[in-house]
């Protein structure tokens, strides 16, 4: 993350959307009123133009953290924060395969919360221990090239998901000077 | 898991263990000592004789808390209490599929971590809300069928892995009568 940061395209700015404070989400909780942490998550993953994710690989899935935040981003159906929000793909992992089985789930949770996720490819960062120095700088040249193309190929995807859905939102609220046909 | 009790083979105690107090699985957690609830978490399932998994299904997944449940239980590589452990799924929702995908992707992260997980058929109990009484007791007869069949070949899946287990610490022990051929 702290490499997409350094890579940005002009006119991205990529901030950090905490986590890790989020109770496991219960309907039993969610019936009482999204707690601060749950309210103050949604409310940034609104504001947002999109979500970049950074995944690392456990057992060949996400971590619960990042499971956990994506079930309070799809709730409600119908005013879920992630419904149409533009996301992006990234991992790292020390193994050969650099959280591809990670995200092809993840792929699919955030299919079935109707985010529009950016296709492949991905940033998989395979045998990540020897991709960074000792500073924790991405110093492959690879993968520097991989993720300065992603992140060009997400700041279009914003920009026309953007589009679409101001598109969409035109034709459902009637102008004095449009006829709408049914 | 109510049902489950009910519908138990002589012999067999299903009893809960806890995971809905465990914190979020951190690398940097672990290093300092298993926090308490963990300790305690794993204690509970190195004593079974096996691990009996209800799940929702959440966006095509399993719930966060599993996730987190299976992670931790996957630590450490060598001494995880999850691997060699005899393991069987069964699920609940609304929807048609009755948490099929969400158990794909359970029984996969359970191969990672080498649990014995019980062959299908599992347990998809679909339309859940309409296969309980007010009093929450399993009133669909085919799925009390299914679970008793289950619960059945669980015990003798647990038998079996138990014999194996014993078997391959008996190789693994040289006794006084015992040639051993290299």
């Amino acid at each position: 993350m702290q490499a997409a940061r350094q890579l940005a395209p002009e006119g991205m700015t990529i901030a950090p959307i905490e986590v890790g404070e989020l109770p496991f989400y219960s309907a039993d909780v969610e019936a009482e009123g999204d707690p601060a942490s749950v309210a103050a998550f949604k409310a940034s993953v609104l504001e947002a133009d999109g979500v970049l994710i950074a995944t690392p690989e456990y057992n060949d899935g996400i971590p619960a953290v990042l499971t956990n935040a994506i079930d309070w981003g799809s709730r409600f159906p119908g005013r879920s924060p992630l419904a149409g929000k533009p996301v992006a793909l990234m991992g790292a992992s020390p193994s050969q395969v650099g959280t591809a089985r990670a995200q092809l789930h993840l792929r699919q949770l955030l299919g079935h919360v109707h985010a529009r996720t950016l296709p492949p490819p991905e940033l998989l960062l395979a045998k990540a221990h020897e991709k960074f120095d000792s500073a924790l700088r991405l110093t492959d040249e690879g993968a520097r090239h991989v993720l300065t193309a992603l992140l060009e190929r997400f700041a279009r995807w914003m920009a026309r998901e953007r589009a679409i859905a101001e598109g969409e939102q035109a034709l459902a609220t009637p102008g004095p000077h449009r006829r709408r046909s049914t």
